[in-house]
């Protein structure tokens, strides 16, 4: 956080093929979008080549962006082992950069992730698009939906700095429950 | 390779719990045994924390054993996903430790190593030191087989290069699971 209150946030969505990223400026309780993108690792045949490149190119996104929290999602179902290992690895890769740098790393989950956005654990990718733009008034000009994960990652970790009881899910449940029983609210 | 024709190869076995490494250094057609040894994560409980251990710890040896080649195991068939997903990112840092020093990387599976070894892959652990203590006529006081596992590693790629037709057999592996399985490759 600077001298401002500010605070960057980076999410990144890291996968062995394509690697999203997003950043955010968080501005007391007001977030703003920064940017958002991919490494394209598709062309890459080389296992360690790939891992190469995400060492050295999400190293220097965070030179450039210089995110004060680092957010990453962690699958907690997978596809087959081997292919874990192989996306372990890659983020393996993304942290290690991060550690380097000594930027703090916070890891949720993808239900997690929908569920702060969007309050719902099984929202489509284009719901999560849809809430984040109308949540930053911004138009994200998407071409790849792990990008926009990316942000909604790191907006996840935002609403969890501001809300670390609950994500949304739990906290509008909260604010019903309170609505619906004002008279059991505690005032001290 | 120095300018004596020597040749250092690091193995390493990297877990979760405890990263084994072993160190052996080729001379001619001869091999000696320099070290070996392990890093300990058992008492680390947050996963970030053995992540930045393994990637300062691992690049501490590297920068004092100067391999020119660095050897790693590939679990092909492995446990429960999340678990592959923990043990890839422990890979992930170890590995980009090493790219950091441009230490090229080389990676063999379990049966592979004990194949090369011992001539059979299904060899016990026990019976893979055995051979190792034979071959390198030294008694390895060995309190934890993962270091054990990380000469062997190493070993393993030593006979690769003495004998480049079994290093196209084992560089091919992946490529014939991931022909083998193409269903199971999910881009991402």
């Amino acid at each position: 956080m600077n001298h401002q209150g500010q605070r960057v946030i980076m999410g990144i969505d890291p996968g062995t093929s394509i690697m999203g990223y997003g950043v955010i400026l968080v501005d007391g309780k007001k977030v703003h979008f920064v940017d958002l993108g991919i490494i394209d690792l598709r062309k890459e045949k080389d296992h360690f080549a790939k891992l190469q490149r995400i060492f050295t190119e999400v190293g220097q996104l965070y030179d450039q962006y210089r995110p004060d929290d680092l957010a990453i999602e962690a699958p907690f179902y997978g596809k087959n082992p081997q292919v874990m290992l192989k996306l372990g690895r890659a983020q393996g890769a993304a942290i290690a950069a991060a550690l380097q740098r000594n930027i703090p790393i916070f890891e949720y989950a993808p239900r997690k992730v929908k569920m702060a956005i969007t309050g719902k654990g099984a929202a489509s990718k284009e719901q999560v698009k849809a809430i984040l733009e109308r949540t930053m008034d911004v138009k994200l000009d998407i071409k790849y939906l792990d990008a926009s994960d990316a942000i909604a990652i790191a907006m996840c970790h935002f609403y969890q700095l501001t809300n670390p009881m609950a994500d949304k899910q739990a906290s509008t449940n909260w604010k019903k429950f309170i609505e619906a029983h004002a008279d059991r609210v505690v005032k001290s």
